[in-house]
């Protein structure tokens, strides 16, 4: 089994006058910062004190991007000419590239939002789309993608740097994809019992479903929410539980998959 | 005199549905092209066709950003603290270096839009601001300031590579600003005359002023507009003269100055 | 047959700084003006000088609500829920409203525009939710739908004022639908031709499909296009077969169906 | 001195995903909701939301119009042709009455917001734009303003129904503007104080500013802030503190003055 694993939870959402998330309290437990690109969330002063905050504390940045959907928050789907979304991936990259390098600051990973990152899950022309137009601007960022989803297909056929995630708040179905949000026991709010089954994931290297089948799978990151009352809990909650298991939080490496 | 000048003009100022201007007539004419960056025209389809054009016909490169001022086109004046300002200009110019080296180009300078560069051409604490943030970015990037200005004063001040540009087609104030567009004889829409201008003050070294008081300058580039009727004919007379009388248009070198 | 048809087009679709279509020109053609309200196209000042322009000439004024989508003029199919749908009718229809009463002129009619009414003309519960929602601003509002589909099955079942619509340039599906623009003879470029395919299905009461086949319908206006080049050669053409046959335009009453 | 005052706050300030201030804490304790208009914050969904949940506590309704600046929350100073700026307003309200109108609302007041109410409380002109523009829409509609200020004047020129505020928890400089947020002494933190300082301008009709000086004006309303840690604080001891002095909290009548 791993003995390492990344942390990763998307920050930098607020805009403007309004806030949304705890950035500092989760910039302390995880490894790996997913940060908005302005589209969905953010915008340039957000960003570059977002990516401050990260780098001050040696917290690995990715660029965040999603679709321009400030209102809806990037998860209305969306259906795009490939060229627009290759173009809308590389403007966003390319601007949390610029504000990144003016803050010292370097972007490690990329990863989509919201309806754009479902759309990729689902549809592996989609993912390569997104994803070769951000190797275009940057070859050696690393894509971090859902595990067992078309986002991983897309990757593995690139030969590109990635990181495979799964979710510790999130309950699974027997094809890798999540349970909907709307039934019961899709969300996992108790603290104990996502860090457990982040462990247990880890030691058999495999997304254990709601069934409890196991999906055999690479495990570089687990995604943690921040948007969530109990986020904060249940992040430290699954550094702890990790830790106690002899698995050190770290920053992924990127391999080729 | 210089027996070589650039010209260069706003383009890819286009937006979704909507069309501005007659970008690939004047890109036959120009040797620079000031590309709008999203905030106050653009998007990245328009971006990403238009830099494409550009680099086909070997014109460089610029990037153009402007306040975030889409209903206004980027002419609101707005008062933004230092950082603001500074990260909103890393944010446009990093997605116009993306979109440029995903599409094989390269941003060559950068050029203030709109009630940016006025207030920069005011304000030199203003100027540096945008300036330094560019080039935290990017070190090599060329400047492009009205000749002049508080904006010239700047690059000076800061040793960077820069171009100076002067107006066909607006009269000048004996302190080197614009006559007012309201005042008669402000623009210029004679397409003979304008050519016959640019020839003399290029002949001179120094920018003439309606009275015809000289005021001494470097002149690295001409900056033709793209949204007028009589746009293209101006450009293409000016070019015209400029030859017959010697002087060949090339892109600016950027010098220090 | 009817002695008497309503020729609309969608118009107001310039923004800020951008113009779109060429409106003055068609409303002496037409005599009903869809204006777009701000979210798709149009803003504040395009609203008032399209409702003032439409006014002078006696041309009927209607609402014409989209999706908030700039970029994407509308087009965009958006999943919202309901009740999101029904509030964001009210917003631009009361916009609407509130700009016709500042400048003396009044709001007759409400159409869908764009990827809102693509889907409202497909799904019955969607247009009920949208007509309802601007029936609740105004009781008296004229709804316009596209005859032969969802939308017309709606306000049949609301009982409210009504005026079904067929398309001056556009090839039907022999379910009412449109032919896919992708294909061959989808959109009529021929003047002559659109003009003499109207003046028949007002004849026989129908819409004609590109097969031949008949589809009975009301018939209570005409849509005439204004974005393209021909736009404005096809409505008068259109309006003079029609006059040339014995057909007045005039304003649609507006009745119950 | 007057025996009733209303109470008045800015709310309906959240956006999409975006959440801002307690709104359903200070609608217990307020009479008056201003409720932003989707421009400066807001949306179709925050209005219709906020619209209700004040009418469910008989909280009067209030059009509260800004700049179109989402992200600097209506607080740039815009310059403006006056006609922009009538459109501007009478779009936004025209949204509020729709949106209230569906909801069983009623919109009974406009108060401007941010820079535009600064502006206007700067300079009477573009005061009597902005309420002329209004009541252009309904000619019945309480315009509130700044005591004191050119707000004031154009209402008294303008012989509408109008509605005078002070405000709860600001500093004011002898010539009834506000102490500059950056000067300490500015804001009021301490809800007693705010409290008994809103008891004494009432019990003197006048504004008492920092130096001690009286500026004698009328006082419909007291205007308590929504978006600061302590404002349901201030607000409830304000309200405490006015009945424990025998004025009863009410909703302004709109008398013309």
């Amino acid at each position: 089994m791993s003995k390492t694993v990344d942390l990763n939870a998307d920050m930098g959402e607020s805009f403007g006058p309004w806030t949304m998330g705890d950035d500092l309290a989760l910039l302390d437990v995880i490894s790996s910062a997913n940060i908005a690109c302005g589209f969905h969330a953010g915008d340039p002063d957000v960003m570059a004190k977002t990516m401050r905050a990260a780098n001050r504390r040696d917290v690995g940045i990715g660029a965040h991007p999603g679709f321009a959907d400030l209102q809806g928050f990037g998860r209305q789907r969306m259906s795009l000419p490939a060229e627009t979304l290759a173009n809308m991936v590389q403007y966003q990259l390319g601007a949390a590239l610029a504000v990144a390098r003016a803050n010292d600051a370097k972007v490690r990973h990329l990863k989509l939002h919201g309806a754009m990152a479902n759309l990729a899950a689902e549809d592996k022309a989609m993912a390569l789309t997104c994803y070769q137009a951000a190797l275009a601007v940057d070859p050696d960022i690393i894509i971090m993608v859902l595990a067992g989803t078309a986002q991983q297909a897309a990757v593995h056929e690139l030969g590109c740097h990635a990181a495979c995630e799964i979710f510790a708040d999130r309950a699974y179905n027997d094809d890798a994809t999540l349970v909907d949000r709307k039934l019961p026991g899709a969300v996992i709010h108790d603290p104990e019992l996502a860090g457990r089954r982040m462990v247990e994931m880890l030691q058999v290297g495999a997304i254990i479903t709601e069934s409890g089948k196991h999906i055999p799978t690479r495990i570089d990151t687990i995604c943690l929410h921040g948007d969530t009352p109990e986020a904060v809990d249940i992040a430290k909650s699954t550094r702890r539980a990790l830790q106690a298991n002899g698995i050190s939080v770290e920053q992924f490496s990127g391999t080729r998959i």
